[in-house]
């Protein structure tokens, strides 16, 4: 028996050594580091776990399940990726900022292109369903000067848990999305409702993963917001309402401390007659710092 | 910007303990033991590749392609373990012997269940077609005692490199296939075909991968065993050809230098006649030390 390496016959402890010999002669240098690099983990992986042949077996039926889930409008491995915490990794790798500058956080399949433009102020709750929110804040850079004409896109689901795109004919097109700009001072403003948690599709084979994890499929309450202007490095991240009851178990990570806003509940008939919005409201600020492009 | 992990948000420094730690209440010690090191190496793995978000999409879209490749007939995420030689891996931990017992290595798809009981001497070539084939040798133990009465369960492809199910109707049922006892000496002999290279299934992802790689997708040419007797660990293994020009290539690693058979043309006309053989024939021997099972 053999274990002789200098053939490239496979052995056990030279597993992944073999097989990365094998891709030497690939045209892509980034697919060929890639591939090592998964090689190299997925063999440790397997040698610290010791799989069974039927455990080896459920680990592929659970991937082909994942696949068979995948269709137009649902993206298993997507959700797999989120809730493995990948999705923010990747993020976080693409998305490192100096300290102090407005942190990242997942996109989330609902953004759409071309919410409408509104004016501050305007209210994106197109239906007048949920509790009023008025939301307000600052786009500044990192020596606090304030930058004008910065491009906010925002979007939030329904006080029920659901974007309009997850209600089509019960929501208004483009419910609860708008496109704002910051003013001469920096500030932008707008009207919304008070946002709900929600779960993320949890009746496929990552819901049944999540379950046997002892694990909620819950995103806490949070609203959306794409902020870029020229020059400075695009923001794509959230605003978490920290008193949600799943703020410390969102079920794809996305939470982060920076990122908990502060939801107020204002008695003021005059101040809420001002905004436009009906008494009680919830008031809500978050101020945004861009870093420089580079 | 806080970085504290005493919250349990996530942050690029502590991604993967901020989600196993979200695993804590997993009833399965098993399954939480697997995602604790399933979860480390992945978030290892991305982090050494730092992949882009226009990556990570890639990565999403292969595996999703790679399900839904997948039906009753082809299984394109055991065709990926195979190729990345996690199967062998699988099967290596599995089989781990003592130095001497003949080596396991991958069972592949095509093997029945119940293939005809045959008598030493046996053809397994039910349609005459390819180059006659003599294969024998003996089953013994570590302490070279014959073992009478293992059962030897064996089967290949044809000369066209294509196993009985791929060609239903043009091969017999059972084209290649029989099962073989040792005799009182521990012996055993049959006749078949001298097998041949074949691709594995190459019109999907993982071939494709393979193409990108600068792999080749072929299998070379090979006989398949089970090995079995009461009280001895069974055997699943091949043997190969060494001459076969894809013996350094084999597409899944399936290759063990033990499993080196050596294919003699002989050119004998009594003893092909003897034999029931047209002359000239391939001779090839190969004996099979079986483990006491523990």
């Amino acid at each position: 028996m053999s274990k002789s390496t200098a053939s490239g016959y496979f052995t056990e402890a030279d597993s992944a050594e073999v097989v990365t010999a094998r891709n030497a002669d690939a045209q892509n240098e980034r697919l060929k580091q890639v591939m090592e690099v998964i090689t190299r983990h997925l063999h440790e992986a397997v040698k610290e776990i010791e799989p069974t042949q039927e455990e080896w077996f459920e680990a592929i039926q659970f991937l082909t399940k994942t696949g068979h889930t995948c269709d137009d409008w649902r993206q298993e491995f997507i959700l797999l990726s989120d809730v493995l915490g990948v999705s923010m990794l990747v993020d976080a790798i693409n998305a490192r900022r100096p300290t102090g500058a407005t942190e990242n956080t997942v996109l989330g399949p609902f953004h759409l292109p071309n919410a409408p433009v509104m004016e501050n102020g305007g209210n994106i709750c197109r239906d007048g369903k949920g509790e009023p929110l008025y939301v307000h804040g600052t786009v500044k850079d990192l020596n606090g000067k304030p930058i004008t004409g910065a491009r906010l896109d925002v979007w939030q689901a329904n006080d029920d848990g659901f974007y309009d795109v997850q209600q089509k004919g019960i929501q208004p097109d483009f419910n609860l999305r708008g496109i704002f700009e910051s003013d001469a001072d920096g500030a932008y403003w707008f009207r919304g409702v008070k946002p709900r948690y929600y779960p993320i599709p949890h009746d496929g084979p990552v819901g049944q993963l999540l379950g046997q994890l002892g694990r909620m499929p819950y995103r806490p309450a949070h609203l959306h917001y794409i902020i870029s202007a020229e020059g400075y490095d695009t923001v794509t991240t959230h605003i978490f309402d920290p008193d949600d009851p799943y703020i410390n178990s969102d079920a794809v990570f996305g939470v982060k401390e920076s990122l908990l806003g502060k939801f107020i509940q204002v008695d003021d008939p005059e101040k809420a007659s001002q905004l436009g919005l009906e008494n009680p409201y919830w008031d809500v600020e978050f101020n945004i710092t861009l870093a420089d492009h580079t």
